[in-house]
């Protein structure tokens, strides 16, 4: 790893941030869009009794906001990149429906060699609990094979 | 770890699978209720000029169909568990619109003492090719405290 930035793109020092709401139309939303609609995310009767005490976001709903991160972070550059993987996600605590949750994404290694960018995640809500950590890697590539040897 | 399973749950041994034929509708709406309108994504004229050839599903997508086999798991079993963490994610090969992606997800590790079950998961496109691969963690515990101590 090194401190160069891959290609000839410049990363914001500080990273990014995604600040979401996510509400309950969210979460139902999500559950049809994914088809992942356990009780846990839709069932408000069943999770009032249970030790959550309400209904909770998805994970994947919370890594669909580290992808906009992402994506905010790609743009800064002007630079083409993909997604190239997670490691070590961990949901630390619940994510409520309507909490208010911010993702602060943060370039933590930089492959200058390959392009890749891997950025430190953490999201916390609106009362400071950090609730989810991990790390997210993009690829920054030529558009076109032909510019440079592929990577 | 062990083989045991956790608590009382019975864990199926071969697995489940999720299959999906991903649309342009699906990954305009996905790009909608994330934020992430990425142009990978969104700008069909765009990407036809890049290396890719065309848009491209979100990653995140593809975990949250990981987030809906490992719910069908969880209903398998009838116990109740959350999400924990994933681990190790790549996307190998890129996942186009009009794809049908199948998403095998094996429990893989249970620690008995904690509930915890982690899963390899592979995804494979239409053509047979491996597009993600990665590890999900979730974690079977009491719908109460009270049932028994907290873990």
């Amino acid at each position: 790893m090194s401190e160069l930035p891959p290609l000839d793109v410049r990363l914001p020092a500080d990273g990014v941030s995604v600040r979401r709401t996510v509400t309950e139309a969210d979460v139902l939303a999500f559950a049809e869009l994914s088809g992942d609609r356990n009780r846990v995310h839709t069932d408000a009767a069943y999770m009032a009794g249970t030790r959550f005490g309400g209904r909770l976001v998805h994970g994947a709903f919370l890594l669909a906001l580290v992808s906009t991160a992402s994506t905010r972070l790609i743009e800064e550059t002007g630079g083409f990149a993909v997604a190239y993987g997670h490691d070590r996600v961990r949901y630390l605590a619940p994510t409520f429906l309507d909490d208010t949750v911010t993702v602060h994404y943060r370039p933590a290694q930089v492959d200058a060699a390959s392009g890749k960018v891997t950025s430190e995640v953490e999201v916390h809500n609106q009362h400071g609990d950090l609730v989810t950590v991990g790390t997210h890697t993009v690829w920054f590539l030529p558009e076109n094979p032909d510019e440079r040897t592929s990577p």
